[in-house]
């Protein structure tokens, strides 16, 4: 049984990886041989949007998912009377589009930040005015790793957010002054079967996820989440792997984004969940029965951007797991991970902090 | 950096699923692209012992390993001054040989069985009445999953084993009536760091392992296991995983053989302690520092042999981890493997015993 995957980067790979011991096949669409999944499986080599290879993907394989969100809602659309595609594009179509993921988690009364559209410098100066300073400006669409984003603490920042980014339309919201943030990563099966994995917590840096422990927070912060989760899940009919992400202020959490995938704050469940999120994934869009989401331990997640350590040093370390993508480095480009997995918060938040100090990586965590 | 492995089989496969996370890429040599490592990792198709094509193997990899130990040694022997072959030709030659692994056992004072090397029906003859009834005779070379053995329970039985298997150098050996069957998985790095699994106990039928249960036997077990392991690995400065079956009677160990690579006894390490003996082997033959050998859990791993249960019913067991090698069912064929890690002893037996029953498999155990 093959599984078509567009897009073959670090999360197709690990989901080849994962799928393999169930007796799967993989079928990889994108730009290269070399990208991450194109290195441990059969790959189709063009544009992610292209209808002929879109068309061969879908006629060699039994079920088609995606590891990237920002992939041409049009093109899938022509791709759904010949192969299953999960989750759906109806899911992939809201998570594309910051705007109608606001009004989704509106529509499911999922708390979120007060916002406003914007395609103009005057819908710009209206929002602000009405949601008060500071806020963020973000493009509404193709939006990844805070690429497209602009933060506006005065009122001079408009002008200058505006002429970076007013050639896209626009979303404009309220600076969130969280304490913490956070993630949930749920799972759906063809057959409507739900599992939640515990709530993560998230720190990022220049917009980009650094570290993620789990699991996270108290029980009222976890059943909150598990609650929009399903919210979600069901009003699509959705099949597959979730991410929401959250902030977290005074104990509630608030809604930030969805992806409607596999979720980079996921990658410790491969070692620190008894089913990882790729497994869970691959089971849910082949109607198998969902594994358990409960968690091994507690566990650190630790990306590893621009530039991997070298291997020797990071396997030195006493049950660090090491995941390369085997990615060529650029900066700010994620090119691998490692995680930790202890017995206990304490001894995981030691082992995580010897590890960024050793690789003088700059991030901290309360 | 890219591994060579000669074999394609399961054990090729999982390295190759091991190893990719740690950066690596794989190139196998095999007789058919179809094979479980062929489906995950680029192969050279043809014999084993091809010069040409173990020449070019031994060319595109900066490592050469093995996960089938009757290959034919001068074959190997001609590529040791290309490229760096991992476990050494010379533990791979004794390996082989079940006579020289019996004068091994005794150089190192290893308790064995004792044994005459039979080359004739008179020598056969001799060697029962010097070691008595009941007796095994094996070949020396080629026997794996109990293949090329005849046990001798009556001096009637020595005509019948002669006329099947007299056609090869054989040994004759006394049949140990034992309490249990053990393995002891090891690892030794290049640089000479050792790290040892806990013991597993096994369950054999008809000559094939069919369950592992780890950690098993107490600490003295485990400790006689760990010297023993650790002579040979000095022996041979041997780099990689061994295994060394045993036989465990009265609370002692008695040595059956040993296999150069990783072993079926050890499948349960991927999810059944930190690192897997796969990961290990990998990070020994590349002179990376070992990962902890440390169980997590109590682990049952259940060979499934000939037929392959509805993938299905064996995900819908909670916390059940399966292994399919992706191969075409045949009787007696090895098609994939199950684990089970559960928190205590009990409960892990309790699942193994439900599992057992559930896919009608004939296997007891105390």
């Amino acid at each position: 049984m093959t599984v078509g995957v567009v897009g073959a980067g670090q999360l197709g790979r690990m989901l080849a990886l994962a799928g393999y011991p169930l007796g799967l096949d993989f079928l990889f669409l994108d730009q290269s041989e070399s990208t991450p999944g194109g290195q441990v499986a059969p790959i189709l080599c063009g544009a992610l949007d292209d209808p002929a290879l879109l068309g061969e993907l879908a006629a060699r394989c039994e079920v088609l998912t995606f590891d990237w969100e920002n992939i041409a809602v049009d093109a899938l659309r022509q791709l759904e009377k010949q192969v299953r595609i999960a989750p759906s594009v109806d899911a992939l179509a809201v998570a594309q589009d910051r705007v109608a993921e606001k009004r989704l988690f509106e529509k499911l009364r999922i708390p979120t930040t007060q916002w406003r559209a914007v395609d103009s410098e005057a819908d710009l100066r209206r929002a602000v005015s009405e949601l008060g300073l500071p806020a963020v400006v973000k493009t509404r669409r193709m939006g990844y790793d805070g690429k497209g984003q602009s933060v506006l603490r005065r009122t001079d920042d408009i002008a200058r957010a505006w002429e970076a980014l007013g050639a896209s339309s626009l979303i404009c919201e309220n600076l969130v002054d969280f304490d913490a943030e956070a993630s949930a990563v749920g799972v759906r099966s063809a057959r409507g079967e739900i599992a939640l994995y515990p709530l993560s917590g998230n720190v990022h840096r220049d917009g980009i996820l650094r570290l993620t422990r789990a699991p996270f927070g108290r029980a009222p912060l976890h059943a909150a989440a598990a609650r929009y989760v399903r919210r979600i899940l069901r009003e699509f009919n959705y099949t597959g792997v979730i991410a929401i992400e959250f902030f977290v202020r005074r104990g509630s959490l608030i809604a930030n984004e969805i992806a409607p995938r596999v979720h980079n704050s996921g990658h410790w469940t491969i070692e620190g969940a008894v089913t990882s999120q790729f497994e869970n994934h691959l089971r849910a869009i082949l109607g198998l029965p969902l594994g358990s989401t409960e968690a091994r331990g507690h566990s650190a997640m630790i990306n590893l951007i621009g530039a991997l350590p070298p291997r020797e040093r990071v396997l030195a370390r006493p049950g660090v797991h090491f995941h390369d993508y085997g990615k060529t480095p650029r900066p700010g480009r994620k090119l691998g991970h490692c995680t930790i997995v202890e017995n206990s918060a304490r001894a995981r938040d030691r082992a995580a902090r010897k590890l960024l100090k050793e690789f003088a990586l700059p991030i901290s965590f309360p």
